[in-house]
């Protein structure tokens, strides 16, 4: 395992540009009332985006950078009267490899920037990939 | 961004025991024919299994650790009469952070491993995370 190890390490492709700029403001899910937000994608990686349009259904994989990666086990929801369980059984962005996933509409695209939404992630988050569909 | 980077280095909670050895034998997709297959997971990790249990949806993500990480555009699919698209607008295992998004079901738990399927990813891939839910 050594080696993939070494190489394991993300590459972020981009930044997120959002008006949530705490965990604490941040809804838990992109559903629950998160709003639209800007991916700043880098320079390097915009050929990548070929042939996304304004409408596609996409996922956003993110790097959520405030995450503690410690964690194995939560109250889910972070709400004690529920019972502890493993960070596996659940959506907590507390867990070994932090990743985000977004479920996301591209509102629309201006060069370099995706508008998408909704989505809990907060500004400055690293965006690690963008897939199609779900 | 450096201070990000420098942490964004995925540890592996697990690996991937398949009878699919090589990236030829798999399907494009889980739904597309694949097999069930073992997460072994890490001792250390186990703990975060807590209250997953048989019948459960969850989405594992792996590190891809054959893909190609330099290739930003691709032929969907691979098919060459398809046109040229940004790996962001596809599914293409070959992109710059090489996340696999695997949605299975939990077929059985013997300890720190679990059955899950179906799953297209080959023997030896490493797992990062899993979720609950889809």
């Amino acid at each position: 395992m050594t080696d993939d190890s070494l190489e394991a390490r993300l590459r972020p492709i981009g930044v997120i540009s959002s008006v949530l700029k705490t965990r604490r403001e941040a809804p838990r899910q992109g559903d629950e009332g998160a709003p639209d937000a800007w991916l700043d994608i880098h320079p390097w990686a915009a050929e990548g985006l070929h042939g996304l349009a304004a409408g596609d259904q996409v996922i956003v994989i993110t790097w959520l950078h405030q995450a503690r990666r410690e964690v194995l086990q939560v109250h889910p929801r972070g709400d004690t009267r529920r019972r502890i369980a493993g960070v596996f059984a659940t959506r907590s962005p507390d867990r070994p490899n932090p990743l985000g996933l977004h479920p996301v509409v591209v509102r629309s695209i201006e060069g370099n920037r995706l508008c998408v939404g909704p989505i809990e992630a907060i500004d400055g988050t690293p965006v690690v990939d963008i897939k199609s569909g779900c």
